[in-house]
């Protein structure tokens, strides 16, 4: 059955399960423009990723959870900031209209935007290049915080606290079962483990909120620690000492690699989205019992230093270390069959 | 020279020539989120317009004038909601890092970017996949207006007379020029001035400020007057006769098209960003009056009737006339080659 792109935009994304009204939106779907209005004493934060195929994700990846991850990871950026979701925008680039493609993307989109109370307010369907026929996938998410609020990457102060919540380099690992490059005795419960920290990462929102009163930075991990720390220590200019014993690890990256591929994955992995954020001693245990109470683990991985630079410590000790994250267009060769974010 | 994403954003967007600062925003590029606040008794209008390279433009489109369209016809949708701009983001996925490129890009994304007083407040910037290694842009534009007020396309009542600004046809025609498929004999000022009617469409950010106490609906032409119309209708419940003989058509089409292409392209041919809208018979005098205030050309074209078609009218006769728009997904034979927005 033929469907132009109205037709689809009917069927998949103007539905209540994920056009639903909120009542800071106006207007959603269907017009020139949605019309948005943040409650009284309310500024809007927004960010928006782009996710591509052979870039962000594996062509044959499973729409539903292609669909999850799509709006997760952009509502990560607003728990970075700690602010709380609004409404979400879409553009979408498409070879085909592969109505059972596009069934379980919707669905897997619309259970993310039910959970977060985050509708579907409008966006941009096309049809890809035929010449280039694959799959790009824009999301702009908005949430609303307080007027002069906001976790900032710039606040960080010699001597607070560099914490992580969850654990690092599962969604890395989980991309190696994906591609099937992880260690054939892993069991099955480790590689769906790993998989699903890749599609489904955990929503750190509730969290955002409540260390936007206590943390002095944050940001979310899409890039790997040793990148997106970089981005924490140059906007509030100091540097960091990372204990790399101390990293989070979780038992399926333990049983899935050596301990040298651990450390790697943690630092270098990306596609976390776990927060990484700084905080003032004083507020330290505060922070562990906000967290605690909605049971979201929490890691102290180190502490920020005067300097510019990260220096890599193990069991006390400095140690030497070549550590980045993910970097587009970085080096002429660069590897860019790494899915990553 | 090699140049990773966090350089090209440096180098080529956060600049104070693109990402100037305006009170509106708390906070521009550079954190998890921008921070945005509408002022005092206004709510945000958004849109989003992806453009894809060998769908929307030629890949060998001039950067520079790529960079001007790319803003410009996003900002046409908030033209269409008579808001003013405030501020954009944009998402953009390269397959290489080509600096002349990004410069040329920019500059033009800048110039319409000061034109509007719109700065650039965040984004994404991703390598294209290394299979399907094609340029995608993606722009969400933010404009502010009075809190219930904004020119929907619901509002046309029968009897309302519609208009158009400007002339139709020129940008469908300047994209004929630009994949030399016009007429050999077509002179270069006129090859010029369609040329540029695809590439630097008239901004109608003012009409629209005009027509959002004056106009009953309005939207932009994107699709082609034959597609874009029937949205006014369908939203408005209602039917429409246009007289074909009434149609605005430029000095430059009808040098170049005979009097059938000259339609063809005035209904179907898209890509123009003139406004649409209906104005009711007690306020025809003053719309007039405030859009020839400021220049801006406008043409009745036909009238609002009962029912839900568009009956199409030459010399006031009803006459029969397939016509349609750009769809994108439409029917199996779909012609992507066909560059449209």
């Amino acid at each position: 059955m033929a469907s132009d792109e109205f037709d689809i935009i009917r069927r998949f994304f103007n539905s209540g399960e994920i056009a639903f009204p909120i009542p800071e939106v106006g207007l959603g779907i269907g017009d020139d423009c949605a019309l948005l209005r943040p409650a009284t004493g309310m500024q809007l934060a927004m960010s928006m990723d782009i996710l591509q195929e052979g870039v962000h994700f594996l062509p044959d990846a499973d729409p539903y959870l292609l669909g999850k991850r799509t709006l997760l990871v952009n509502l990560s950026d607003l728990a970075a900031m700690g602010a709380r979701p609004l409404c979400f925008t879409l553009g979408l680039c498409l070879p085909a209209a592969d109505e059972v493609w596009l069934g379980s993307f919707s669905k897997g989109l619309a259970q993310v935007a039910r959970e977060h109370n985050c509708p579907l307010i409008g966006g941009d369907l096309s049809a890809s290049s035929p010449v280039h026929g694959s799959k790009t996938l824009c999301v702009q998410v908005h949430g609303e915080l307080p007027v002069d609020s906001g976790l900032r990457r710039s606040g960080a102060k010699v001597g607070d606290l560099i914490y992580v919540t969850g654990s690092l380099g599962d969604a890395a690992a989980g991309l190696q079962v994906l591609s099937n490059t992880c260690k054939e005795s892993l069991n099955e419960e480790h590689r769906a483990a790993l998989v699903d920290a890749f599609f489904v990462p955990e929503s750190r929102i509730e969290a955002g909120l409540m260390l936007r009163s206590l943390a002095t930075s944050c940001i979310d991990l899409s890039d790997g620690l040793a990148s997106d720390l970089v981005h924490i220590l140059r906007a509030s200019a100091v540097g960091a000492s990372i204990a790399l014993d101390a990293l989070p690890l979780s038992v399926a990256v333990r049983a899935a690699h050596n301990e040298a591929e651990q450390r790697q994955l943690a630092i270098s992995g990306g596609d976390d989205y776990e927060l990484c954020f700084t905080v003032g001693s004083k507020n330290e245990e505060a922070m562990q019992r906000a967290l605690g109470s909605i049971g979201v683990p929490v890691t102290r991985i180190g502490i920020i230093t005067e300097g510019t630079q990260v220096q890599w410590c193990e069991f006390g000790e400095p140690i030497a270390l070549e550590a980045s994250g993910y970097k587009h267009f970085h080096a002429a060769s660069e590897d860019l069959v790494q899915v990553t974010h």
